[in-house]
């Protein structure tokens, strides 16, 4: 890591971790009750009520607001794509934080689109984690110093957190700490990723079984499933989850990789994630079952697979309506509606 | 209907329909073509590279551009309410009129949130359309000119066009359609609507099953279906969806009700209805019903059943993102992206 970060120890992000804030209980029930009196059948807006609730309940404020939403995008590089795990080259990472730079991505038009800013977070690109296959991805103060990067993109201001990474590996090392934390076959957690053929299906399961022999402290702690097989932008999103429970700001989770870094947290707490919503579902398989297992439902389901917070940026707009319409509506008193018996 | 407008017969609705214009083929090969040189694994953006072609299809123009979408709800009253079938009385439609003409509903937020210009259509609201378990809830006539006053939505200028309904009643009008329509129990299509209670379910039931018996030429012709089983806005409907068609504006469905007027069009020619996308799939169960019959996937699934085209002017911002990420997104060549071999 070459931006050396206050130091931190799995100890005290242990700690960090036994001692989140809990929900605004207030806050949320403020939100329930406001929209029993909002001039629409209780309930007829569905996942968008949830959502306001969910804001509401952990901004700690009511109304909630999502006038100031952010992406944040971090990016790192895995050893283990030197196994052929990827349908593109290692230095595609760093050509595309040059492309988020420009404004050139995806991601930079769905901020556009969302009026969200959107942050890159470049993690020492030039030296990738070491190949899990051949042992640790990273050492504890690696991994340490990379969820202290991650946490300043929580910064004062911020109403709701998008979470997204780039690094091609990833996926394979997303499947790799699902199948750690949660257990299961290898190829049960592997998919195409980025679009890989059957051979690298083949060379992606068989890394991630090699990477569960080679590691076998991940199985015992989720922080040393994602020191073992994680990468540095996995562990920022981490940290970065957990910085914003800790200053209330709610946390929209991109797709399998970045809903891998979450699971790390969740497995070391049930509640770890109760701030955060899944804001899309991938269609990477894994992500289906990490869902499933986790217990989120998603935003958004329109069969994407590109990561770079794409799916999480887009659901900003779906929040930010879910936002306007509680705290906009007329209720049935104030507009004169008869409501039902 | 209070206000007359110019005069259309069956037959000449049914002459626009035959002549359809079809797909810009040259603009969605373009959309396609564009879509495979952008910085991303092909196919990885799923469903918003699926709109952005078809926004370009159907706006016969690319790159497909969505600045000016408006969302057009059209409210009228139905006979049928009568007989028990809705949580809300009757007065509560031009209720809630009064409440998008005030900014107070969630339409409202819904279209500030996605920068959408709203217009909203009332039908001669003091005059319901006759109750359909007796007869005919309309005259060819009244079903005419109810169509031609939807066509009116459609304004030089607009891009995209978002349908929606007010009618209290009116999920018992849709499930009567589909029913003339597609056939099968009057229980399949039936739902509970805005929530009606268990005794509500059979009522509605119960209408649709004699409404069926009252009206044997609805099962022969859908535009006898829309005429007997229907109501103004529903007819609206599909009149602004034939407008739309002739004057190149893609369409966003809302729910089942506005699914249902637009499905006595695909009865008519299963071709009429390339040019709409369905917003979100309802909670009502006979809207999936519905979905499957005529082929659509909606875009969003929420666990919304509001009806004045929530869900439709909430997809709008989704449509707009799969507009920007075409049009703006840098390809492989400008970005120095390395591509994959």
């Amino acid at each position: 890591m070459s931006n050396p970060q206050p130091a931190l120890t799995f100890e005290e992000i242990r700690a960090l971790v036994r001692n989140l804030p809990g929900p605004d209980l207030d806050a949320g029930t403020a939100a329930v009750q406001r929209e029993r009196t909002l001039t629409k059948p209780p309930g007829s807006l569905g996942r968008l009520e949830e959502l306001a609730e969910w804001l509401a309940t952990w901004q700690g404020q009511h109304p909630p607001e999502v006038r100031r939403p952010r992406v944040a995008v971090f990016a790192g590089n895995h050893g283990v794509a030197a196994r052929g795990v990827s349908a593109y080259p290692t230095e595609v990472t760093a050509q595309m934080v040059a492309n988020f730079q420009n404004g050139g991505a995806a991601v930079n038009q769905l901020c556009e689109a969302a009026d969200a800013d959107l942050r890159v977070y470049e993690l020492d690109l030039e030296h990738p984690t070491r190949d899990f296959t051949q042992g640790p991805a990273m050492g504890e103060d690696e991994c340490c110093r990379a969820m202290a990067y991650g946490m300043m993109a929580v910064e004062m201001g911020v109403q709701l957190l998008a979470l997204g990474e780039m690094g091609i590996g990833n996926s394979t090392s997303a499947a790799a700490i699902c199948a750690a934390l949660f257990g299961g076959d290898a190829a049960g957690w592997v998919g195409r990723g980025t679009g890989v053929d059957e051979d690298g299906l083949k060379r992606k399961v068989a890394a991630v079984e090699t990477g569960l022999k080679a590691n076998p402290t991940a199985k015992d702690d989720p922080f040393e499933a994602l020191r073992c097989l994680g990468g540095y932008e996995l562990a920022a999103i981490a940290g970065a989850i957990l910085a914003a429970r800790m200053a209330r700001v709610p946390v929209l989770l991109d797709g399998y990789a970045c809903t891998a870094a979450a699971a790390v947290l969740f497995k070391a707490d049930r509640r770890a994630l109760d701030h955060c919503v899944v804001a899309h579902r991938s269609v990477e398989p894994g992500h289906t079952r990490l869902l499933e297992t986790i217990g989120k439902q998603p935003v958004l389901d329109l069969g994407m697979r590109l990561g770079e917070g794409s799916g999480a940026a887009l659901a900003i707009n779906i929040v930010k309506a879910a936002a306007a319409c509680h705290a906009g509506m007329a209720t049935f008193a104030s507009a004169g509606v008869t409501d039902r018996a």
